[in-house]
């Protein structure tokens, strides 16, 4: 099973002609600000003038960790099926925001402690009820992180065979801040205190005993710092693992990737780690409410498109965020320009 | 002609309701930050527990401005009519947008320069070619200001009664960002180098005359500046006037107001030294990258939903935020709740 993906960095040769071709619409120069540097993104990433966005989809990941033993979730273990439950249903605010701007909604179960009923909207690709208690060993084997990544891979694979262009990543879990801020410390280098929030509902002191914990679990386990593998498997979540794997394989076919939140930034500080180029290919859709976000933006030198105080995962802000991405492509391809209109140039 | 309007301040008695609706969604409480604020102030502005936004409409002003003799533009007047027949046909920046969103698109020539073609987009109510140069003297009369007022309160009127209940206002008017300038430090105080900005393009040579001439205009015209019809009439253009009316009047009527930018923003403040009861009925759309716009809406105390660097006028900035006010409208109305989702409360 293949855990390296090759990447190209997109080619930059349009991106002057399709800077000219912003210029000519019939618009004060630059008025339409990161519409346009988003128009001239996507653009560059399909190496094309006349760019479209074509079954956008999210794939929701869920999963469950063992850490949630150790006090670090105000919430119940038990919410992560529930939840998905209700996101087959139909229920949850993702299918809320998914239905109204079209965008395929697939749930995916990565490894949620519970056995669901089959469903048509359920993709079954359980590694495990759950990852291990990460306090004192890996959260799971390598041989089921490697699983993991290469079957999100196969999923993106598919959907992009059947004329997707634009996908993205939403999840629920449990305990997965926890997960995803011990990512975020590794790889980054910043530190636990500033990658660690509230998660589901902390207070301070609940903050301060997942910190306590979360530093522990650190200490406890012996790794490889500039093995993303090895972090991964150590770490994540399956939600994580798989993640990681879809992110790097819609890269890989060239697809739009229009990341959420927290949980599936530390997913792609991990892809990253995996393979630099994935950032080509990346659109950031909303500044979360959770603390850590903030800095993680800065590490990836990215500015999001919204900043709605949003904190609730399962990919909203993405879902959210998507018609700005409509507006950029059509932007670019449905405007007169200036020749067009008769318009003598505005500045 | 009427410039007096009846506007209730929006009642509270459901927000108690609302919230609560909003709280026993299958989410974390509070977790989708501003557009759970959105939801909740939509639901009071129609006093429904069940809010729905019908037949959106956009009304794009266009006007001419006589200070654009002074050199306060770098572009020509001219390119107001042509932007106007652009938008009639359909190639600007704000029909992009408006097609996109499905939102209805009329353009109202208020005073331009220039004579149209009937066209079934466009609505002629000229009041005249082009406000007077405000130099020396008013831009208009007061009777052609309140005129301005009742025409444009007349076509929300027509809008509103076809079912509309959520309209926002663009405009076109070279020159526009100097009377917006002028209206906002007369009424706010701020002083006039921190409401004056580049508008479609100036360096900072341009606008330090520009600066000067407006300056110079304030001290030549004697108004009451308690008075919010002697300042509309002696700085405003003819869009701003009928601005002040449409806003006025859709508040009255009880719809939702999509406040745009810097321009938009200008005529609000005018309409709100009318009557300060509208507030409660505007929703603020984008921070606009023209300077001056963020102590405007420190001035109303409005948080904006989007803030994408945006400062092309026309409207775009609304019209780019509108699906954030579907999102909210549906959280409300499409959710699960906890109950229905056989969902343990999250926090």
């Amino acid at each position: 099973m293949k855990i390296n993906f090759d990447i190209n960095p997109i080619s930059s040769h349009l991106a002057e002609p399709l800077q000219q071709k912003l210029d000519s619409g019939a618009k004060i120069v630059g008025s339409l600000g990161l519409l346009e540097e988003l128009a001239l993104k996507i653009g560059c990433i399909q190496n094309s003038l006349t760019p479209s966005l074509n079954k956008p989809t999210m794939l929701l990941f869920a999963g469950d960790h063992g850490i949630v033993e150790e006090g670090v979730s105000p919430s119940s273990q038990e919410i992560t099926h529930q939840m998905v439950k209700t996101f087959i249903q139909g229920g949850g605010a993702i299918n809320v925001f998914t239905n109204q701007h079209n965008i395929d909604l697939k749930i995916i179960d990565a490894g949620v402690n519970y056995d669901f009923k089959s469903h048509p909207n359920l993709i079954k690709a359980k590694i495990a009820k759950g990852t291990k208690n990460f306090l004192h060993d890996p959260a799971m084997t390598k041989e089921q992180c490697i699983h993991a990544i290469a079957i999100a891979a196969d999923i993106v694979e598919n959907i992009q065979a059947k004329g997707c262009n634009v996908i993205s990543f939403g999840e629920m879990g449990i305990g997965n801040t926890s997960a995803s801020s011990v990512l975020m410390n590794i790889i980054s280098g910043i530190s636990l205190e500033k990658c660690v929030g509230k998660g589901g509902g902390l207070n301070e002191s609940g903050i301060d005993r997942k910190t306590k914990i979360l530093t522990q679990a650190i200490a406890n386990n012996s790794i490889d710092k500039d093995n993303p593998l090895d972090i991964l498997s150590a770490f994540g979540g399956f939600e994580h693992a798989m993640m990681v794997g879809a992110m790097l394989k819609a890269a890989e076919l060239g697809m739009i990737l229009l990341i959420d939140g927290f949980i599936a930034g530390s997913a792609l500080m991990v892809a990253h780690k995996f393979n630099q180029n994935i950032l080509d290919y990346c659109v950031f859709a909303h500044q979360s409410y959770e603390k850590g976000h903030d800095l993680m933006l800065k590490y990836f030198n990215a500015t999001p498109l919204l900043d709605l105080k949003m904190h609730l995962g399962e990919g909203t802000g993405a879902a959210v965020a998507y018609p700005l991405l409509e507006s950029a492509v059509t932007l670019l391809n449905d405007m007169a320009t200036f020749e067009q209109a008769n318009v003598m140039r505005v500045v």
